[in-house]
């Protein structure tokens, strides 16, 4: 009879990086009384979801010591009015990390979203989603200015389990540049052997049972099932899927990209949803903001 | 009976893609007389390999019509010399590509490098190393102004096979930023399933065997043996290794990764060292020159 997995939890993590990043800040703050690290999000209109996003952040930074601004745009506002307002806060001494809240409007598109992206200074890119920060991660050595919050997340979760991730094979469902892209990249420098499928892929279940860590991150409700793992892999469900759920209030439930009942019979750990890797993402901004301050306060306080 | 292998000549790809360039460029000065694409590379000191490439590269360039220039400094050239010629190159419109023949001297180091890299403009990265370039690659899209000469060529490679790369399953051996991971992120891009391995990798061997397409740069010897491969594997081979050869005047003979003789029965298509990749890198360079002249000329020439 196999054990049942360990259930990581993301969000005691996501409390212990809190705690960790307002420690920190205080410390610092008692030696640099001046030093303020502060987070400015950039949100064009007011699509429901961004602005619960927004929220969220805003709490959390409150919650560590960081100063949140926002900078709330009209819907309507363009591609130039956006980047204007970032060239503003790249050239803003108070600002530790600038964070455009994507999507922007319908107007705007992908090549937009991109010019926009690309207008942050590297080094606030909190997101770190900017190419030259992306190059760095994807290059042999991974050392960008800042890691995507998502894919921090999944890293420090592997991390917390103390798993090897040397030579482990590890496969990443998923090639979006905000989860599966990075994670590869960042599993790879960590000396996993890593295989990517995606939605063109052959064969996903028997690559899968192979794996000795699956991250899976494709946007499909309970697509990876118990059967497909090798007994002992450790789960990382980074899916954040709606499905019909007529015993609910909401007629939804929240599913991940795993499924959970089968899964957790045969992982030897396995990331909950919700309380996975979600409360951890935030977390990891706040760790990325406040990284952002340090270094900023280093180039301009030589006597640090 | 096994078939043997087709066996894939570089050389003939490589004399087509230069044909190409050179007659592109021919049809481009005939309309407009003063388009000149110019590659200029900077080269510190004397190491005799790094004297044969540019002297390769330069062949090529005269060859296919491309004006080329040697920045030729000492060895003792410094990282803040290299970059102010970098940034004067950057400024002259008459340059459409600059490459620095990397190593420099042992005092500047891979930091150095990397601040020298850095320092050409991303408009003219030839070569692809730049991380904004880098970022963009290893993105979703895909879509870099630069893809690195090598990866380039072994792309050209498995076009010319007509295998369909969507849906295949990839195995690439190595995670330089020079081959390995250039070509795992293009392969992704055009649907491959990519497992990337390297020295930290277990089980090379069985990964190989359910691979479609092998590209090897490991830099190991007859590394990968025919008894690893899936019979009709296609398998490219990057690896350029000297092994000692007391039959050979020189006392040795050149090796890619693959060990040929075992390989060639099994694979349907196969590179051969030398003849295969090497030739093609060269010929990529002209092909990002010329497309960097083409986009500079268009930005300064409204009525192209």
């Amino acid at each position: 009879m196999a054990t049942p997995a360990t259930i990581l939890d993301g969000a005691a993590l996501a409390r212990s990086i809190r705690a960790d990043v307002a420690a920190k800040i205080k410390s610092i703050q008692a030696a640099h009384p001046k030093f303020q690290p502060q987070l400015t999000i950039v949100q064009a209109g007011k699509r429901q979801d961004s602005s619960t996003y927004v929220r969220m952040k805003a709490k959390a930074a409150d919650e560590v010591g960081i100063t949140f601004k926002h900078v709330h745009l009209p819907t309507e506002a363009t591609v130039e009015d956006v980047i204007k307002v970032v060239y503003e806060l790249n050239e803003n001494d108070d600002v530790s990390g600038i964070l455009v809240q994507l999507p922007l409007g319908d107007h705007v598109g992908p090549e937009g979203e991109h010019l926009v992206t690309e207008a942050v200074s590297p080094q606030k890119d909190v997101d770190g989603f900017h190419p030259y920060n992306v190059g760095h991660l994807a290059s042999r050595a991974a050392d960008p200015l800042f890691i995507p919050c998502t894919a921090a997340a999944v890293m420090h979760i592997l991390d917390s389990t103390n798993i090897p991730l040397a030579g482990a094979h590890a496969v990443v469902l998923g090639r979006s540049d905000i989860v599966g892209n990075p994670v590869a990249y960042l599993l790879k420098s960590r000396d996993a052997t890593v295989t990517q499928c995606h939605s063109r892929s052959r064969n996903v279940e028997e690559l899968v049972k192979i794996a000795d860590i699956v991250v899976s991150a494709v946007g499909k409700p309970e697509f990876v099932k118990g059967s497909w793992l090798k007994p002992g892999a450790v789960v990382i469900d980074v899916g954040i899927n709606f499905v019909p759920d007529s015993t609910k209030k909401s007629g939804q439930r929240l599913a991940g990209d795993v499924e959970f009942s089968t899964a957790s019979a045969v992982a030897s750990k396995i990331t909950p949803v919700p309380g996975g890797v979600g409360p951890l993402t935030v977390a990891m901004l706040m760790a990325n903001t406040l990284q952002s301050a340090e270094r900023l306060w280093n180039k301009t306080h030589k006597s640090w």
